[in-house]
Order: structure tokens, then C-alpha cells, then sequence
């Protein structure tokens, strides 16, 4: 665990100053949203322990469940092996997502064409030093 | 279960033409990376159950495990409420970080300062049409 002044070299904010952050329910483990943070969104989270993001189309911060009651409160913040992405583990009110469910991702599903799956051998590295 | 040539529409794609892809292992529930797709990468995906994605830093088509041996046979595939995230769930093989991890978040913690945690009512929506 790491002061989040210590992180934040870490961190890489894209071009717009957000960096992209997973919601997942600390309960069920299910993926809830995905939203952008800023700086000073990322802050007041470690802060306050309320998800706030920024709204890209509001252009504003937004502090989860201020309006819909459906708060988000934060368990645990991780960031991956390159800083770009966050991911925080919540105690999630009511439903996530603003469609009424409670994951963004319950009702839009694309078929596999094959479905493969090959046990194989597992071993060796990435070739990359930087998974994307 | 949709098509994907009847989902595309509804698929968001940002100014890169990339969308980002949350990849979730389908036994353990554990979130273990974020990566982009642009087009192909998704309708090779689907076709192959392969997970593929765009390496953003060497700018190619990344068929996961291809050189490391740790592919993702891809179970499931979910887009979000705005069309503008996906989420697979997988088949993981080996480690999914190129550090050797099984997922990307394992090692960097951010302490939360305030683990605030408050049972409340939830009802009523989202003010905003859109989660972010």
C-alpha cells in the first residue's frame, strides 16, 4: 500500500489528463462500469472513499451516487503494471449502472464465433516490456 | 447474443479508432488487464476466440500469447451500456501480465484514506443520460 502522493509519478494521465478506472464489486466480483478520472478525481476517491470520476460529457467531477442514491464506496485502489489503468474494488449501492442494472454490461453481449479453448503449455515471457 | 456486424453501430470507438477492453478471468472473477482493440483486433477476436488487441506502443495487432504462450480463449463478450468499453471474459493461460503476475493489478495499491462505508437507501436514477 502506497501514499498516493508516492504513486503518482507512477500514474500516466492521458492526453486529456484522465486515466480510465474499473469499478468492480468487492461482493460479487462482477466488472460494474468503467469511467475516467482526473487528478483531483482520483484525489478526492483516496480522500473521501466515495468513486468520484470525471464526466467527460459533463466536463465536470462526479461523485457516484450524488443524484441516484447508488453510491460507490472504495474497498481497495490498484493501479497495473504500467500506470495507465485503475482499478478500484466497491461496496456498490443499488445499481451501478444508469440504465437500472446493476452492471453496465448485463445487456449488451456479442456472439463468439468460435468459442476455442486449448490447454497448452504456459510459459515464457511477452515479447513487449508493455502489455499494450 | 448479437452479431457483431449488427452491434457495430452501437459500438463507440474513440478518436484513435480504439475502444477499451476490460479482460476478466471467467473461473476466478479477477480483472486482469485493460488493453485497446480497434476494428480488427475486435472482429478477429470474435472470429478466432482469441483475444486480440491493438498494442498502442508497437502499433500492431496483438494476438495475446502469441509469443508468450499465455493466450486468453475468449467465453464471453459484453460492450457496455454506452458502447464505449468491452469486457471479455476468458479462458486465461499462464500469467496475464507481462511481469509474470496473473493480473496486471496485482501489485500497485493506492491507501485509501477514508474507507468510508454507508449503508443508505438507494432509489431514483442517475441524473445524467450517460455514465460518464
Amino acid at each position: 500500500m502506497s501514499d498516493i502522493e508516492t504513486v503518482l509519478p507512477q500514474l500516466r494521465f492521458n492526453m486529456d489528463g484522465l486515466i480510465p478506472v474499473i469499478a468492480q464489486d468487492a461482493n460479487t466480483k462482477e466488472v460494474l462500469m468503467l469511467a475516467w478520472m482526473n487528478l483531483q478525481a482520483l484525489q478526492q476517491t483516496v480522500a473521501t472513499g466515495r468513486a468520484t470520476y470525471w464526466s467527460r460529457s459533463r466536463g465536470e467531477l462526479w461523485r457516484k451516487g450524488d443524484t441516484s442514491g447508488h453510491q460507490q464506496f472504495v474497498q481497495d485502489i490498484s493501479y497495473d503494471c504500467d500506470g495507465d489503468t485503475i482499478l478500484l474494488t466497491v461496496q456498490q449501492l443499488g445499481a451501478a449502472c444508469h440504465n437500472g442494472t446493476r452492471s453496465c454490461f448485463e445487456t449488451g453481449k456479442i456472439t463468439v464465433q468460435a468459442a476455442s479453448r486449448q490447454p497448452a503449455a504456459a510459459d515464457g515471457t511477452e515479447e513487449s516490456a508493455e502489455n499494450d
